[in-house]
């Protein structure tokens, strides 16, 4: 155990965790308000190798997270919180460079349907990403220089072994519930394949257990609207001083639209022009989906790593679980005991519910313990990140079903 | 009457005008190949200014075209083909810059449902187009300098109203049908609204009497790519020598998604990759869907201007048919005695079925004549270029019915 990683558990692990935590020392790639709260850290040495599916071993590394309640005596009470794409560990507490709400506010907190009264909340910070987990925006120690594109790439199984190495460090040995949307949900799955064992039960949220060739079209969209731009350098922009600020803008602003839905687009904006009365006949941002989409856009670069987009997106890309058990996706799920919850958007065409029910039928063919809800709502894939009643309920009840059933108050 | 718009008529309107095309003497802005086929041109000068919807004359102007079979002796089987974002005039004959087959040759011909025996077709290029007719790539006559940005913002209504005015100087009264796809649908709708005593009969295919706000949205990432590209040099890169291709081949990645569909992409291409065994764990073309993409960016380059993209783009957002008539789109069509075919695909998710329905309900409700056919396939928006036996035999019955009805042989 390395000296951070025994200084979180020192700090940690006697039911003191929520309130007494450790700020990172780690310098965070989008700069962090001063006297932002940014969290915890555990760093990994050499005894702790990460090994990727890459081949190669990342060390040390380290895993940034967020803690929200306490943990039990019986060390029964946690719940891993798996972000997607762009979020981060600040699920349910003020982002350290943004200064908004968590992302995930809604959901975690003092009798909210993820209750930390109750439950040990846990938010890691995926490898590859850039508020504080191992990425490409750190410097490598074996050249002391930014990692930049010689950093290996990662996958979703990569993310969910640094994970589990979080865990084993913080002393917990089961979960008793793992939650994600979109790139959190393929983690959940991931969890609930690589460490049956571990989980108790598992809520992956407008997910897949699989990335589409459309899913995969969108992210090469991106990834190249940021290569394209001058300023990334081959990956090296930290070294040389730039930022492909613009290239990470467009990819931004272009998976956005993917987020949302047509008809929660036509409502919300429709064709109204943005402060004014008539065409301007020029370039600017006429209609109110542009200046939302610039906002989008010029936001995003102020709190995300352009490198790191391009490892995560690409993470999602070679997401294909069955893969991993011979195509056949029930494999993947043979002999779980885990209690499975999946939840799906009817307007999200990103991970359209084909995707979620296919998950399902194969934890039925698997004879796991599965339930299935489909949401209607027209707001589309980010539907998992807003107020959602029926979504609160049925984490909330599911939640319930799963403490009561596990013995945990 | 200019020279050129005289030269064309004297060359063209006993007959013969078929095959004794003229080749334009305009620069075209991607590069023709020697020799090739660049068809022809009419020039209108300062007595046939082009008022423009954004308030400016253009003058003078070209309209480039091509024509494929001959005028009748009372000239009336012209047919009028109106061509999408990225097509141009050469919808039925090899393309000068790329040298491949026209985009609408399986449609148009000798014994097609466009039958090039009986009709005589004219294909001109849009206003803002980079293939002959006057855009932001061409030199400003006041200036001698490239238009670049200063080039007037163009409409959808300006695009209709310079092949009018190609119409009234090949002395052609009235269409027999207008026909096109995407925005070339469009351009029927506004045709069908402008000038309805000049149009026997209209075929929008899968296009809208408005553009989404998602539509605007996906336009707005595209320009801003073009826009980010530093080569763009803020629309003057012809005069600057450089040229913002990169920026133009994500714009056209991004684009070309959404002229597909999942299911389309699913079965063509899953997540087969591309000539490789495993993953590379790297950021090159893994799958067979990124090399796709990136064949689609590259080739687009070469044919297209990024300028125009951007006018041709705007074009389309500020496409409203209804906000001209009070936003009543019926209003459009009232005491219309046009004969309308309304074509949609199940599967095109850029204009989907329930825009195409608008417009038959608006038509219905201002009592015209319209027909309106739903095609199934999973091939999505770009459906309308592609092989499908049921879009051919709605065309080629519908012209026969028109044709028949107005007395054309």
């Amino acid at each position: 155990m390395t000296g951070v990683a025994r200084a979180i558990r020192a700090a940690g692990l006697d039911g003191k965790f929520s309130m007494a935590e450790m700020a990172s020392p780690r310098f965070l790639r989008p700069l962090a308000a001063p006297g932002a709260d940014t969290g915890q850290a555990a760093t990994f040495g050499s005894s702790q190798q990460l090994l990727l599916d890459a081949g190669h071993a990342l060390v040390p590394f380290t895993v940034a997270f967020k803690t929200y309640g306490a943990l039990n005596d019986t060390r029964s009470n946690a719940v891993l919180i798996c972000h997607a794409l762009t979020g981060d560990q600040f699920a349910a507490s003020c982002h350290p460079v943004t200064g908004k709400r968590g992302w995930w506010d809604m959901m975690i907190g003092s009798g909210k349907p993820i209750d930390t009264d109750r439950f040990f909340v846990l938010c890691p910070n995926v490898i590859g990403g850039c508020m504080g987990s191992t990425g490409p925006a750190d410097i490598d120690p074996a050249t002391g220089k930014h990692y930049g594109l010689s950093f290996p790439l990662v996958t979703i199984r990569d993310m969910v072994r640094a994970q589990a190495m979080l865990l084993d460090e913080l002393g917990i040995e089961r979960i008793l519930c793992a939650l994600g949307g979109s790139m959190g949900g393929m983690q959940v799955l991931q969890w609930a394949a690589s460490f049956p064992e571990r989980l108790i039960s598992a809520v992956p949220i407008a997910a897949a257990a699989r990335h589409s060739a459309q899913n995969i079209a969108f992210h090469e969209v991106g990834r190249q609207a940021i290569m394209a731009d001058p300023e990334w350098k081959n990956g090296a922009y930290a070294l040389q001083g730039t930022s492909p600020s613009k290239g990470l803008a467009v990819a931004r602003m272009a998976a956005h639209i993917t987020y949302l839905s047509e008809a929660a687009l036509q409502r919300r904006f429709g064709r109204a022009l943005q402060d004014r009365e008539s065409f301007s006949f020029a370039f600017g941002p006429d209609f109110q989906i542009e200046s939302y989409l610039h906002h989008q856009g010029i936001s995003f670069v102020d709190r995300f790593d352009a490198n790191s987009y391009l490892y995560i997106t690409r993470a999602m890309d070679y997401f294909d679980l069955a893969a991993e058990y011979g195509g056949v996706l029930a494999e993947a799920f043979r002999g779980s005991r885990t209690r499975f919850c999946i939840v799906s958007f009817t307007s999200d065409w990103l991970f359209p519910t084909v995707e979620n029910k296919r998950v399902a039928h194969a934890l039925n063919a698997a004879a796991a313990n599965v339930s299935f809800v489909e949401i209607a709502t027209d707001r589309g894939h980010d539907s998992f990140l807003l107020d959602e009643p029926q979504m609160f309920a049925t984490v909330r009840g599911f939640l319930n079903s799963v403490a009561a059933q596990a013995g945990v108050a």
